[in-house]
């Protein structure tokens, strides 16, 4: 295929399969994007009078056939075709001769790698969200339904004082709500429309920024030409650390359940259709699904920490090296997806033991009742501590302590605000609906 | 000195010193906020009748008094006391005796721990962020100075298309502006208000976590008791990731400015007493500060990595892996206010060689104008491209070329939206310093 | 297809899904090693008697029919395959019946992930010490023919003191030497035979490690049966380490390249055919080859972190994080060949610029050497450093100054001590010559 | 005080306090070597001639006097030093006037803090050997003492085959002893003289680098001058990565012990001075130091992570990012010994439950066993398999099973080639010892 940048030399092979490298193939995911770009871009060069009237609708009428292309999976980018970009434009020229050639005025490939994977980083999220919400929603339903069963806290990973199945799993809930906030910050960051920002100076054309912005349902302009290009893999950055943030919740789950389901413990039972076996020892039914929970969670820092150091000290302006952000960011979201479902799945069908969890809180775990018992007496919490420590041996378990719903401040098992959790996951649900609606909407016009 | 938690038996001389490590001397810095989380703790115990309100006057008579010590550099914590919290307890204990065993009713080092830093990290981010802001007027006011001045904008290291040195300033301006949005957002997760979740699982009395959030200027009550310890090092995390953007933001200024004043560049002169020498050679003048900057920013991303790689797979409930988690935000936040200083100072003295500048603006940056040019006389862009590329040796510069100010849509060189991003910043400004005067009364409160 | 480890019920498909991963794919890579580890195991079971020597044959002759069928790209594992353990277990099984139930006897999966890792770890190490070696080259015969070639040494990327082209390439030559005393530290902790180590905890048979271990040409039996399973994710990032090594030494010789090779340097230049475009400006060719090395060293870089932040803090015995550290592996094993062989082409074409390189050579860079000749003159350095420092416009150059030949002493400019390092490539290029040889004869004589 | 390079103006407050940094008090470590290396650069300035003999004696003598100083803790480097080099220098000159000043001749602060780190390093590394050796030995010791006593191998964290806490144990010994080479690699890559390399480039004059390289007991000259510039941050990035290695075996084993001394497992018990309490809870008995041991290896990796990303993408030639990889190295070299040393003493006073790991062996971790029989008996393994598979609940434990000495292939339970790995701990021991003395010789003849 012919390069869009070849003037009279040729690359050498090893340098063009190096350069190119995978990115051909990451591409694949944002054949969409690109061509939707392509129809706001053209739009947009009608408008201010590059292209006539009648240029943009057959430009548009062949970027739309691309579109049913890719949707019947016969639009492939080879490695020679270099990116999507390449593709689309030579699909073009091939098809409309000259009028092709006019699709890229005013733009380079920079400002339209980055749009797309803007509007496929916000297409991704959203569906991403939604996943989360929806987790969200069964640890709600589990933690109701597990609100009075008593479990022993643990801290140093032993037992420590009473706790409960529902402060338990509401703790992994209340933190995937904090997830949310930040994931909603990296969704605002990515949600500025670069294009326009050309190889990173603008172009000494009047172009209608504010135009294409809105016509591809971005929520603002990105202002600066050149920082719209050092934003790059710095907005990649961002949106990985938010997802970290969530594996790094779900590392902790996972990290409590193969505790808490092994045979020494026996809280939870994982059900064995979520658990794979041995070649050798026939007894096995293994955790895998969330020891891999713990190790994506690896990978997905792994990927932040790719992007940072891959854009640590880049001088300003586009530079290569940026090609390498694409494929964390692609992968992360993929992989936060799954995990996130792979989590709900479980939780989903995990077995509370309840007599297990019961007969576990052992005496030495309401040392602490104790001993604020003897401060309720007029001891000085410090000697009542010193007392009780003393008196190991003698501790017995009362009817009170037991009573999980006695403990009634804010946050304790007794109170763990259900209600207003239940409160912030809907608001939460609703806005990424109706988020998710306007964007689909704008995207179906521009192909209309 | 006695540990709060002796019961009859010592720690081994080298596990203590082990455990210890350079705990005691981190939490010299946060002598104050615990001090004022004790106050505020008491009284809240005061209201619930744990404390007679005599006692808590006369607590509070001590507290108040440790912090006059502490002004007067006399509240040393030793590697014998341990940490902060104990120093603090055993003093009031040798102060007021039975008195002072009282103070610890109903709370958990692991929770003081929190509510400290979040204190002290609130305190703190909202020092760092005034110093953003300045940092960031200091960057408009270069962007304006030289808003007329052009440069060749480069992309891969090399030149590329006509810029100027108000959109190089102002794309690094946007960028801060992007975090302090990241930076907006830490400091939200972080204003949670974590006291009374004890040691992960509340504590058996009627405490009124709502009225130590309230006393302590917090924004809200971190709800779930669990999630408020879960969520230790993730809040470090996140309030590093923000610090680590900032940093990546100015690693690029430092990268730039390496560059640009090298002798081979000359864009820009560093004054020289912003410079230092060389033990063996006499001509030397070498951008130290900048070159630290670039390295610092790999330091912040190791302080990230570090809590990240710490609360991977950590079990619910606090461990005390999380001690290892306060180094690195106490001092990555120092980092970044001296960085974003030292940024900000050589910002302010830099010199801009406009001579040099346009002499750099040779024929081939503008070979993309031509090509537009091409473009309106009727060639499709692909076709002007070839062309252009075809005859690189006859361009010619004219004068509508190097007029930066006849680039005008949305945020080109011509268009930089300063009074825009003048705005932006002073709302910012004045949003910085209501937060900071509110929590700095609130606090004077609690001491009076 | 029949998972191994199958009893009666099935995996949730979405589960099954997440734990296989990508594992499928990766597989396709190792199926030449993982044949070959079960003959050799076949082997050894038939030496202590648990298969028949004809049902050894028989299970050789269709080992060796996979071979056969996946050099012809016949043999494709599918995602219901699980992993190519359970492909060739199942193949074997469909065609020689109860026979083919038999090879899995004593041995667990884990171990042959091992095993074939290790094998094919060592394969790739040799070829990839071949690539590194055939550079060494390259770039010794570069410095050879650069050696009397004045270039500016630069030490904060400023002017410091007169260098040569010659030791500037032969400082990246011992630096790629030192690397390869890391890779072959790697090599051998590679270089060790876990088979029989089993799930683990080795088995209840009189198994003949020792054998196995010499069929398949290992140094040693790695002995301990639970460490060999341990040492999984270690070795890898032992592995990874030493690649991440070489990558950090082209990064320093990709920034090199990217600014002396810029106009404004002009020490060198790339070779346009090295070159890639832009899709909007005409005039450009950029190091995209370059900039890619220093952005793959951060990729390179974040395997060895996802590797070494998931085996952190995981207990004895085999785990399903382990899963996760295959794709780094392999990944940056494929990625350091193909980097180091960008490099060889890019030294091996680069135009070096004698002239511009002289005149780059300003007063200024001999400083030093005058404050030296001063020192000769009986003046105490410091004094005369500050002679030189007050009287820098007075510089002159002389022509000792220039003479590179002339700085003598070991590994200075005229002194770099060419044979020598012919010598180091020498030796160590017969080195792996003779370990490949071996290695493959001990392969074939297996496969015969 | 003067700084070196002061030629008639000052570096800017604010700027210094960034450029120094701690750097001043990182430095107090380095005085020694700082002093004897150069009282090995005044010897070579002798013998060529720059000093006279008596220059030289009272150069030594001054030198001397500060090792003095330093040893009666007089010597204090404070932050308007700079560093250590300026402090020597100036001290030098107060006391000897122009005779001080001429020390500096022929070299660079550069080269000196690679000659002092590499000097620090190499006496470090052999303590660390020395300890790392000693915990073999304690190791070889509990598992010599344990070799027969039973108790469930895990995989997944769930119960898989039988083991024994021998084999346990000295799964981790075998692991440190590869360790061992990966610290052995990075001392000898570290074992390198950079002396006379001085800014970069090597000076004007015929230095004998042999000389001082003999002098401080180096292996050998590092060669080319450049190369000992650009080896800065890669030899430290060399050791933190042995260092690392060692942590991540700590980490496991940390990680097993907390979970095997939880009371629920119950395989161990740490003594209780060994243990931390809680301030809150009177009954608790923490593992802090493992969960610090699991922390301090995030920390290490970080340490790591911080150099690596420090030195890629920098050019060649001293950089002043590299005053970053200082604080790293000092700081990884202490952690790891103290860590070392808590985990000895940890294992020293173990308490190994027999009688609980005993009942810990259930009858499903013989299934594997079970199944081994029946293909004696002449089933197929993947029918015997499956037939055990289909009949748990029938399971029952054999004497032999039990037999952990039964188990008598290499690196069985039951052959664990201990005094194999006691002939390598024996060995190693003796490398180190005559390692250090010859090494502590050298350096003492130096200061005769």
């Amino acid at each position: 295929m012919t390069k869009l940048w070849e003037k009279g030399y040729s690359l050498n092979d090893e340098m063009e399969k190096f350069t190119v490298g995978d990115d051909f193939l990451l591409d694949q995911k944002l054949v969409k994007m690109d061509v939707i770009a392509s129809i706001a871009h053209a739009r947009m060069l009608a408008k201010i009078g590059i292209l006539k009237e009648d240029e943009f609708a057959r430009l548009k009428g062949a970027l739309v056939e691309i579109l049913r292309l890719y949707g019947e999976d016969k639009f492939h980018i080879e490695v020679e075709d270099e990116d999507v970009h390449t593709k689309v434009e030579n699909y073009l020229t091939d098809r409309l001769g000259d009028l092709g050639k006019k699709i890229h005025t005013a733009r380079s490939r920079n400002d339209q790698v980055i749009v797309d994977l803007r509007l496929y980083t916000k297409e991704r999220l959203l569906e991403i969200l939604k996943s989360l919400l929806r987790f969200c929603e069964t640890l709600w339903e589990f933690s109701k339904e597990n609100e009075g069963v008593i479990m022993p806290g643990r801290t140093h990973t032993q037992p420590a004082m009473p706790s409960s199945v529902g402060l338990w799993a509401s703790a992994l809930l209340e933190s995937l709500l904090d997830d949310f906030i930040l994931m909603r910050t990296a969704y605002d960051i990515n949600n500025q429309c670069p294009l326009g920002s050309a190889a990173s100076y603008g172009v000494p054309l009047d172009i209608d920024r504010q135009l294409t912005s809105d016509l591809l349902g971005f929520e603002k302009v990105q202002n600066n030409v050149l920082y719209a290009n050092n934003s790059r893999g710095k907005t990649e950055s961002i949106v990985l650390f938010a997802l970290s943030q969530v594996m790094l919740d779900l590392s902790k789950l996972a990290t409590d359940l193969i505790l808490f389901s092994t045979r020494e413990f026996g809280y939870f039972n994982l059900p064995e259709e979520l658990c794979c076996g041995s070649s050798i020892m026939p007894q096995k039914k293994n955790p895998a699904g969330m020891e891999l929970i713990r190790a994506k969670t690896s990978t997905m820092l792994s990927y932040l920490f790719q992007v940072t150091g891959t854009i640590k000290a880049l001088p300003s302006g586009y530079n290569r090296d940026l090609q390498e952000t694409k494929s964390p960011l692609l992968k992360g979201m993929d992989m936060v997806e799954s995990s996130i479902k792979v989590c709900d799945l479980v939780i989903s069908r995990l077995k509370v033991n309840k007599g297990v969890l019961d007969r576990s809180c052992t005496p030495e775990i309401f040392a602490t009742d104790r001993a604020l018992e003897l401060v309720k007496e007029g001891k000085p919490f410090r000697d009542a501590y010193r007392e009780v420590a003393a008196n190991l041996d003698k501790l017995e378990i009362t009817a009170s302590y037991k009573d999980i719903f006695s403990r009634k401040h804010i946050g304790a098992a007794g109170n763990l605000g259900l209600p207003m959790l239940k409160d912030q996951i809907d608001s939460k649900t609703e806005w990424v609906g109706k988020e998710k609606r306007a964007f689909e909407a704008r995207l179906e016009e521009l192909m209309m």
